[in-house]
């Protein structure tokens, strides 16, 4: 089995991370819990005359390599590897990558070891990578064709709205990749 | 039709940029011309005692952003979109990723603008990567599984050896890509 697990909003605390450092940089901003969260991008649940000072704060140099593992993230992916399930993390940069793509594998370094690097896959277009599940938030994962995974919701507040996929935690993911 | 394309060696010229950086910064060490190049990777065809430092010169801040163009590759690229052939860039990374991550997104946006950095697929295992097409400079891509694409060798003096795959260059892919 191959699982590609992607890394912000399912290893990487992103959320917890961006209202931390919003709140530090902005304190005088409109402020939204984690758990009245409703759109799958931050930046799309802010008045749109903020959006720029959202979008800033995610591609501040730092911003992505601080954020905090999800409770029992690690665990799970290392629980697979010694299962012999075979792991990938299967990450977007964004579009402003210059602090995020070197972040994002040293993130992985720094919870991970250096090894897990080499686990990367970096991609815009998620659909083009082989893997038998995506374990993701994104609620609707665009790309150029059909995958040939199936993709497992990483639940959020974000993304409940979605039902046409199977939905998951790090507290139940045994039985729900091994039922499907 | 997708068609997956390696980036060093490829798309930007590894191979020259090498030869002048590790003149430049050890005059006095032994030069191996490009063309009496054999081994795939360049550390390989050095003596032992200079492979560390092969590799630093290799993982040095600037090394990959200055890179030159191969003659025909930007052009051969923007044909194909052109054309209504998808592309994006297949590209693994060092291992030693600190400079190499960033550098290869700023080689792109440097030389195929911004918009191209989202064709970027970054991944040690090109097998899992779906595509018609994977044009690779590296004569044998190991990976987890039998990929999807065909190999097309990218012809370099290092890899003439190899007979297993189509060979091209920039000056014949519409004949052997269409033909296989």
């Amino acid at each position: 089995m191959l699982v590609l697990v992607d890394q912000d909003g399912v290893l990487a605390d992103f959320e917890s991370g961006f209202h931390a450092a919003w709140a530090a940089r902005h304190p005088e901003a409109p402020r939204i819990p984690v758990s009245e969260r409703r759109t799958f991008r931050v930046v799309d649940d802010y008045p749109p005359e903020w959006r720029d000072r959202v979008r800033a704060v995610c591609s501040a140099k730092g911003f992505f390599r601080s954020l905090a593992p999800i409770p029992g993230a690690l665990q799970a992916l290392r629980a697979m590897l010694a299962e012999g399930i075979d792991v990938r993390i299967c990450t977007a940069p964004l579009d402003a990558y210059e602090h995020c793509v070197l972040e994002k594998y040293q993130w992985i370094e720094d919870h991970l070891g250096h090894e897990f690097t080499r686990r990367v896959v970096m991609t815009k277009d998620k659909t083009l990578v082989h893997g038998d599940w995506l374990v993701d938030d994104n609620p609707i994962i665009v790309g150029s064709r059909t995958p040939a995974w199936r993709h497992a919701i990483y639940d959020a507040p974000y993304n409940r709205g979605a039902t046409q996929a199977t939905r998951m935690t790090w507290a139940d993911w045994r039985q729900v990749l091994a039922n499907g």
